[in-house]
Order: structure tokens, then sequence, then C-alpha cells
């Protein structure tokens, strides 16, 4: 079975790391370090034919010379000496190697003959492989973190993220960690000589801790495969596919040697999923968010604004995306007009908070806009200078959290404000916070949408 | 001429803060703070009946009061005071005066009567307004800052903004200085009773400290106009007009009482001016970045990318916006190889230097791909860990700005990596950086069919 591989990859008792030396630019001491520092809770057995060495682990001149047997290789060594050590790992029981070297297809067609030397080497063992060319695998609950450039601190959350290019998987963790969302697992798949996108996602469908998959893809293989995957669950696959042209196929052969997919097809495979197409990181984040918010079970919106400005913008967006504003409750309007200082505001939906200088007050009329029956979630644009009140702000963002887990229903928060408040705020709090109203407007009708298909095809 | 009142909006002699008290939540207070602390160059008068005195500044019980004429007045007084108030500023000699106050026509219809009162006064003193309903006016240059709440230290720089919403225009602010580019005048314009959209603009056009133009509007009333004065100038105006639907006039009426605008009629005037359309404020930003740096002369960019995956990413959105990516010259290439380590990545365009490990080497790469007489422009992508040579990537940006200089080409520097990292490189240049590749190569895009358009038209 594919997922006891893949469980493999993410739970290995062990790791080799083969083509580590004590010298000042190893990129295998890297992974080492990488291990280490995010205290990952299995053994580390750096390899490398110089021996020594390094953070007190004793370097084994070979993988055969490891006491015991191995579960996970990473590999970066030069690409000709791959394919024999791909058989000293099967001797040794690995289940799986990671081979970040690159110079394979992607930089030689000749070097066609080196790949399929080594994916022989790997079935004669039963070992599988991730990559070559690839900067390898994260699990942040057991602190497995290999790629072989320092990575700090992990934040371990809902999200999980495969990706063909390491760059990209790289620029995706640092962008969901800038928010302060936690990544549970993550692939650089590289060029997919053996594992790829689907392995993975089979794995991480069932993945408890993974609420969310993103996956950036230069070449998709397996289009019917993901078909099938993606109409055997409810947790949504998020695909950011490049290399969407013809002039941009040839790049992408050259980089991970991808093959070219007509993106017309993609879009009908996205279709019938249904999966959520992403056209750029920034767009997948922004739905993954959405996605760890509850379903939104309708399309009503109760809107509510620090300033009327911003909710003239959420009130076009709205619209732009299908969404409906029914009115709030009457008592409830008198009730916040109560609050203002000046009452020269006129309440409705949206609901402007231009006048409110008590701030105090958010609590009472978020949750008593949220609970009222006619809305099925709410969208929350608190545009200020947010001078003061970081406390207030903190603790009212964790009681976003609270009323979502009371009523059921989604808060899209969008946060603009000086930076350096922003950032304070967003780094004491783990609510996903929307930067931009059209943003999060568009994530919740893509939430929307993705579960309306869902629940039509079952 | 307009220009005269408009030049006595951004560089007065002096300003009246009418409304002003000692009492704790005193706004006119918070006027009269922002002045002192930004450092106004010229004097300060707060007007208020307790009299008494703010920051060591004597507090006139009376307009009428102060010792000599003024040129500005800043009111933030109960609606029903405000017409008594605008004569006596014209009494003064005011030659403008920005109404903070709300609650006018936007908030209940029979108030029109005032506004109509308010603007008799007015023009029986010839004086002109701003507002009412906003929140006031910036000129860097001066320090001249009127909004009613507290403002930090200005960023001067060549971009100007106009928005009717107080609050859309603070987000303007907090959006530039948070990418750390300047604001250089900047006008809240409320419900525009008097002064509007198309006013300002004839002197941002004229005044050469302001570089571009970002205009947010719910309702233009002076269309014709505003296309006149587009044609009549190279400078770039990019226009961010919302309430685009039915449904949200609606809601725009309530908040600064803006008459609503068919929207494709918004597009047409675009479209002939041309005037730059932005869907957001993001978006406005993103442009305003381009139209900071050169014209981009021609179609044909060099990319180069630290990632070969964001290569592919660039490429993808190159081909999208119509750029040409001709090839390096063949020497150039050959030159870059030798600086690669493991000389296992193709060199082409896009320039991948994932195999790159000496970062010195950049300045060579990518001075001598400027240079090249097939390209117009360049596309530099940094997708990287910045874990160290924060030094070093300060002295990289810089040196772009040399080059942009040295070859009169623009370069769109697209920046991703840990936020502390990327945040510290943001604060230590002013060079635009981009957050996205889509954004840069939209951006740029954008400035290329501005100018061509222009060409064309003249």
């Amino acid at each position: 079975m594919i997922n006891d591989v893949i469980g493999t990859v993410f739970y290995p008792r062990n790791v080799a790391v083969i083509g580590a030396s004590e010298s000042r630019d190893n990129m295998g001491k890297n992974i080492v370090q990488n291990l280490l520092d995010h205290h990952f809770q299995g053994e580390v057995f750096p390899v490398g034919p110089k021996g020594g060495s390094i953070f007190g682990l004793t370097v084994y001149p070979s993988v055969l010379d490891i006491p015991e047997n191995i579960d996970f290789a990473a590999m970066i060594t030069p690409a000709r000496t791959v394919p024999d050590l791909v058989g000293q790992c099967g001797k040794k029981g690995a289940k799986v190697i990671y081979i970040a070297t690159g110079g394979f297809r992607e930089f030689n067609s000749e070097n066609v003959d080196l790949e399929t030397e080594i994916l022989a080497q790997a079935r004669r063992y039963d070992v599988r492989l991730i990559g070559p060319n690839c900067i390898g695998v994260i699990n942040s609950e057991i602190g497995l973190c290999l790629p072989f450039s320092a990575i700090p601190p992990l934040k371990i959350g809902p999200v999980s993220i495969l990706s063909q290019s390491g760059g990209v998987a790289n620029s995706y963790l640092m962008h969901l960690f800038a928010e302060n969302i936690g990544v549970n697992k993550w692939v650089s798949m590289g060029n997919k000589l053996d594992l790829e996108e689907t392995d993975f996602i089979e794995y991480l469908l069932e993945d408890p801790w993974t609420q969310v998959i993103c996956v950036h893809s230069e070449g998709l293989k397996m289009g019917k495969r993901l078909l099938e995957l993606a109409q055997s669950s409810t947790k949504p696959i998020i695909l950011h596919k490049v290399s969407r042209f013809g002039a941009t196929a040839e790049v992408a052969d050259s980089h991970t040697a991808a093959i070219a997919n007509d993106d017309r097809l993609i879009d009908a495979i996205c279709r019938q999923g249904p999966i959520v197409r992403a056209g750029t990181i920034n767009e997948a984040v922004n739905y993954a968010k959405a996605f760890i918010l509850p379903k939104l079970n309708g399309n009503r919106l109760a809107v509510v604004s620090r300033s009327g400005g911003h909710g003239v913008i959420a009130t076009d967006f709205c619209v732009k995306y299908g969404f409906e504003m029914p009115p709030y409750n009457d008592e409830y309007l008198k009730r916040v007009e109560e609050f203002f200082r000046a009452k020269v505001v006129k309440t409705a939906n949206p609901l402007d908070l231009g006048d409110l200088w008590n701030f105090e007050s958010y609590w009472y009329i978020l949750e008593n806009a949220i609970k009222q029956d006619q809305f099925d979630g709410m969208l929350f644009v608190f545009a200020y200078n947010l001078v003061q009140q970081h406390e207030l702000m903190v603790n009212t963002t964790i009681f976003l959290s609270e009323l979502i887990r009371r009523y059921n229903k989604p808060i899209a928060f969008v946060l603009q404000g000086w930076k350096d408040r922003v950032d304070r705020l967003r780094e004491s709090v783990s609510f996903p916070v929307f930067s931009e109203i059209d943003e999060a407007v568009k994530a919740l009708a893509t939430s929307r949408d993705f579960y309306r298909k869902k629940s039509m095809n079952t």
C-alpha cells in the first residue's frame, strides 16, 4: 500500500543523511543541523566517505556501516554516485530515499540513462524515491526537517504542501509562516522520477492532521488519479498548476523535467473534482485560510466594517462574488446605534462602525450579528490606525475563534493598519487574517462553491 | 485659478483648528498634535469656546479672536454650527476650509439644506471647502498633517493620494508606508460638497514633487474634465473607482453621498484617457511602484531568478501579459555558468541562478543582463531563505537603483523570503519591491500599455 510508504516518509524511525561532512559549505551537514534544530524525534545517521563527526554525531563512511537498518535516507551527492548509493540503502532496508541531487534529465537528456539506472536499483530493493532535484520533506509533528538550507522554527498547523519546485515550496512555507499559519506536512517533489503528487495526496486525504492540501505542479502525470482522489474525499485540494503556456513548458522541462499539460485539461479536472485551482501562491494561501474556517452553509453574509469606505468596497466584492447581504434585525441596529458617539452614521448591512469609539462594544456587536438566523457567515473588516488597543485586538481576535465555535459559521477577518501593529497582532493570534477585502470575499466564495459542488456530487 | 486655491490647501502659511479643547477625547486636539508632531512649518491656531491652551498653544474662543488673517481652517464641530463658522473663517480671510464633521446629506436627506447653507456662506466669502465628512489633508513636504487620529512619522515620496473615503485614504497611507514608499500629498475628500477630484488632479499634474496620482472615488461628478486633464499630461493617474454595482451605489450614498456612475462609462473614460484603472488598493499601489521606475521603451524582458521554479512562474506571467523574452548573449551565459557551483543548471532566459552560491557575483550578472540591447527592462525574482547576507542584499538593492539610472530601463524587483528578513531589507532601502511575481509583471505591463497609448495619442 502506498500509504505505508508515505507513512514512512513522514514518520520515519530514523534518517540516514548521505553526503555529510564537516566542511564549511557542506549541504548534507545542513540537513543534519535542521534535524537537530527542529528536535527530530528519530535517530539521525550522517554518512560521508571522510568520516569524522558532525554536531557530536558519528559520520559513517558508508550506509553499510550504520549499526542498524534504516527507514529513510536523504541523499545529496554527485549524480553519478546516486545509483550505487540507492542500492546500498536498499540493502540496509530503506523504505524511501529523498535524492536532493540535481543534474539529471532536466539538465541533459543523456542523463535519462542515469535516472533509469536509479529507478532499476530502487525497484530491485523495493525502495521508493522522492526527487531527484528537490529539497526534501518536512513533518512539523515530529521535527522532521530535511531541506539543505536553514529553516527557522516550524509552526505546526492544518495546511500541508506539495511542491514540484523546491524554491516555490520554500515560498509557500515563508508565506504561510508570515501569516502565522502552521504547516503540517511539506514535500518538495522535484523531477518526480518515482513518487508524485497523487501518492502523497492519497495519504494526506486520510491524514487527520491535514485539513487543507496545497499542490504546486509544473506538470501533472496522473490527472485521472488526481480526479478520482479528489472525488473520494471532501478534504479540499488546492491546485497551483503552473507552466500554463507552450513557451513555459520548455522552461519547466529544463527545471524539473516536467511534462507539458494542456491547461484546459487541468481546468476540466478541477471543475469535475472539484479541485480548487489557484493562480498564485498568494491565492492558494488565501483559499487555504477560508478552508480552515467552518464551512459556509449558505450564501448570506453579515458585513461589519470599521470604516464606511471599506464597507462600500466590501459590498462591491460581495456583489461581484454573488453573496447576499440581508438586513440586520431592527432591534439589533437600534442597540448598535446607542454605542455611537456623534450619532451621524446610518446603520445597515454593511454595518459602518466609523462612529464607534467605544471599542469594548465590538464583542456585543459581533456576536449579536453572527447569531442572527438570516446570516450564514460574516465578513469583518477592521481597517484602522490601531495605535493603541493591542491587547483589546488580541482578545477580540480570540473571541472571533470562540464565535466560530459557538455558531459554526465562518468569519472572514480582514485587518488593515500600521504595519508594525498588524504584524504584532498576527504574531499574537493563530486566527486566519486576510490582508485585502477582495481576497477575503473571493476566498469565502471559493470555499462556498467547493462545498456546493461537493454536495451536488454526492 | 483653481491651482492657487489648491496651492493654499497644500502650502498654507497657517492653520486654524476649530473645535479644539483640552478634554481627553477631543478630536480637534488630535489635529493640533499631528501638526506639532510632524513639524508643520506654518503657524497653528487652536480655536474652541472653552479657551485655555493645548500643548502650550493658546486656544482662541473664536476664529475672530485670532490676531492675524488665516489661510486654512480645519473644522471639527457639530454639523449645525458649521455654516456660521464658515462665515467667520471667511471674514478672517480663509482661502480654504476642511470640514471633518459628518452627518450631512449622507446621514439624512433633510441635511441637504444645511449643506446648501454652508455652500452659500463659502461662496459669499470666496472660501473653498474640503469635505464635509472627511479626515483632511497631508503634505509631507511641510509637515501639514490634519487627520484627527494619530499619524506616525511621514515618509516623503513621489506618490500622491486622493480619496473619497477617509478610511480608505488611511489604508493607502498604511499600505504605502508598509512598502516603504513615500507619500507626497494626500487628501480625504468626503462628501465633495465643493472641491472634488479634478480640482486636486489639475494641481497635482503640475506638482513637481508628485510623480504618480492615485484616486479613490465612490462617485465621479466630473468625468469629462477628468478625461481632459488626463489627456493634457503624461503623468499617470491611477483611478480606484469603487461602488461599481447598483447595490453598492446605495451604500456609497449613505457613506459619502456619492452619486451613482455607470461602471462602463468609467471604463470608457479610462480607456480614452488613458487612465489606469485599479480594482483594489493593493493593485493601485503595485501600479504606482511600476510608474516610479523608468518607462519601459519596448516589450522585451530579461528575467533573472534565484530559483528555477520562480522562473517557470515568471515565464507564465510574461506570456500572459504579452512580454517577449529574447535569449541572452551566449558569451554572457558562459560567463554566468562559471559562477555556478555544481554546474547542473541550464542557462537561458529566464536565467535560473539556483546553482549560484557566490552571491557577490549578482552585481556582474545583473548589470551585464540589463545592458544587453535586446532587453528593454528586467524582472529580477529573488526568492530565498535570506538567513544571512542582509548587508549584501541592501547593497544589491541600492545597486539596482544605480543600474536603473545608468541604463534608463526599469527593473521590477520581486523579493520573497522569511518575513523578518524581507521587512528588514524593505526598511533599509527606498527601492520599489514587489511581493508577488504576477503583481510585478502585471504592473510592468500596465505601465507599458499606458505609455504606448500615450505615444499613440500624441
